[in-house]
């Protein structure tokens, strides 16, 4: 971490030192801003404590500049309700990963709506508790602000240089348009490939034999915590089944038109239902933004394939490390059952050509 | 290539030079075996002959011992059919991506059955046409024999020969199983990535902007050709029927908990839908096999922040190719509207500690 001017200053206080409390309280601490933590678990607070997320908050304490609460969709309400109570000078925001429900709790306790600031930093990790914390954890990642309309625009900008000084890129948009965003690129997807892992509970162990990168790929957010996405699900409830009735209503004409064509494999309705749906996929698919926010741009790719023995991919990464060829991506798929993989790099186009002939040159086999 | 033992022995006839058919005409050139070609398409013919996958059939040529009929599951029955007719003493498989369908086909019209096995070799590519041939394309890819009652078991042998000739894995199921299989582990999951697709096709822009990687791999298969995917799903719509009906019968429920959450977010019977559509989600992903046909296997997986510079990712690769601990998977993760990505290096469990305070000398910032 360089050091760096911020426009945060202390003391902050973080209530709620879980996963994302304790990774600003460490981004802050590490960049020298005095953070003071509460938790209602002591072990929790006591280990976020000990991997430098900031210090215990007593009553002594300054009053601070800035309060963030920490804590799960299900109860950060009640604790911005509070913290605007005890800190009658601090903007306080808080980081669930819902906002419409949130504001409206505050709105009706009747609380100083011109000092709160609902906020979602679009960052997490598979690990969780202040063990997992990563003073880079907002590093690159969207952090949306959501003011109401009794915000104070002062508040707003404090809690955008929050966002700012710990590497994230500020984005505001109103709370409920934050929350209908959200349903539709990660509440809704994480619903989907549940359901899709789901049907494979009872398969038989050839048919997984014969699964490939395309199941593993909708699958993988699966792996989800219940207790987490219940939480996250349950306090975006209306958004989510907005959007999933879309997709059930969808659906329907896919799987009539595909009951027609079990008869007849060559119904003209079955058929059309069926392209309709996958050419609808393939539009909403080219409108989600590639690397930076820019539209997918287009690169070559050069697939290698590399045997699956010690150090082999290794070895493929310093000799790619070695040329003068910037890669863009790589990915890397497994191949059931064999141990060979297809390492699969992109390069911005025109330079494709160039780094297969390197590859090749030294002993790779290029598989397209 | 190196050169190997074979089991097939030519001449080799192939019907249909596309992908499938020229990656395989190029595999069996490539290793010394003679193959003829003929495709209905001159120009695409042309293009096979001249990348390498064999050369024209002609009417003097000496009877095959093997045909392979390598076009769509709408035409391939008929082209079987004929082949099988036309050359008395051959074996005749096909490489679609249904088979019972086709199997019906040759059982209908009365065609000798004892010398067809009908296949499927799980490979492709996203180019199509002769001129995306690679000899390898079927290197470490499961190949289906789905041989029926009547087929003669040395017939079987020689197509399993083929598929081991080519670097494929062979797995022998019946054609209902097989097509019941690839409905839940591929068709299924193309509907359903389409559809998730399909509901962003009118998203604002600033939505968009906040979707992450879930969001990518769950829809990245949507990209998939329709004229393409209408015929695979029409060729197995029976089975991909019934495996969506059990998706819509699962989100059912799913839509009406969260309606009853919209309502009332501590909605026991609303929490509980969701809550149990997760877990089981988490359940059927589990299942999944991951590299090697083994089920997952937990490493260990160091993060590394990657400043999007050129040269950078570049330089990790090489750094981490001249350690001497074993890359067992990386992915790449963009960070959308910011120049800096996640490297996930996936390293056998025990060595992660040592890969990071390695990569941390030399200056890279670990993120988990």
């Amino acid at each position: 971490m360089t050091p760096e001017a911020l426009a945060t200053t202390g003391p902050i206080k973080i209530i709620g030192t879980g996963l994302l409390g304790a990774s600003i309280g460490l981004g802050l601490s590490t960049r020298g801003v005095e953070v003071t933590l509460s938790d209602v678990s002591p072990t929790t607070l006591a280990l976020a404590c000990s991997v430098g997320a900031g210090r215990l908050a007593a009553i002594t304490d300054d009053e601070p500049a800035l309060v963030v609460v920490a804590a799960p969709p299900d109860v950060a309400g009640p604790l911005v309700i509070q913290a605007l109570a005890d800190h009658p000078r601090a903007v306080v925001t808080d980081v669930a990963s819902v906002k419409g429900i949130i504001a409206d709790e505050v709105r009706a306790a009747g609380a100083d709506e011109s000092r709160y600031v609902g906020s979602h930093p679009m960052a997490g990790r598979e690990k969780s508790g202040p063990t997992a914390a990563m003073a880079d954890l907002f590093a690159g990642r969207p952090w949306v602000m959501c003011p109401g309309s009794e915000t104070d625009p002062a508040a707003l900008v404090r809690v955008r240089e929050l966002a700012v000084d710990l590497g994230a890129t500020p984005i505001v948009m109103p709370a409920e348009e934050h929350d209908a965003s959200v349903a539709l690129i990660s509440h809704v997807p994480q619903v989907v490939a549940s359901l899709m892992a789901a049907q494979l509970a009872d398969a038989p162990e050839p048919a997984l034999g014969l699964a490939g990168q395309g199941l593993r790929d909708v699958t993988r957010i699966a792996a989800g915590d219940p207790g987490l996405w219940t939480q996250i699900l349950a306090g975006n409830a209306g958004a989510v089944a907005e959007v999933l009735r879309g997709f059930a209503t969808d659906l329907e004409p896919v799987i009539l038109g595909l009951e027609r064509l079990a008869e007849n494999w060559e119904d003209p309705a079955g058929l059309q239902a069926i392209a309709r749906a996958i050419a609808a996929g393939n539009t909403g698919q080219s409108g989600i933004p590639g690397k930076h926010g820019t539209r997918q741009r287009a690169y070559d790719t050069v697939v290698v394939l590399v045997p699956d023995k010690p150090g082999e991919l290794g070895r493929l990464f310093a000799e790619v490390g070695e040329l003068s060829i910037n890669i863009e991506d790589l990915e890397l798929e497994h191949s059931p059952r064999q141990p060979v993989g297809l390492a699969k790099l992109s390069v911005l186009r025109g330079s494709g050509g160039q780094l297969a002939a390197a590859l090749q040159e030294q002993g790779w086999t290029i598989a397209g």
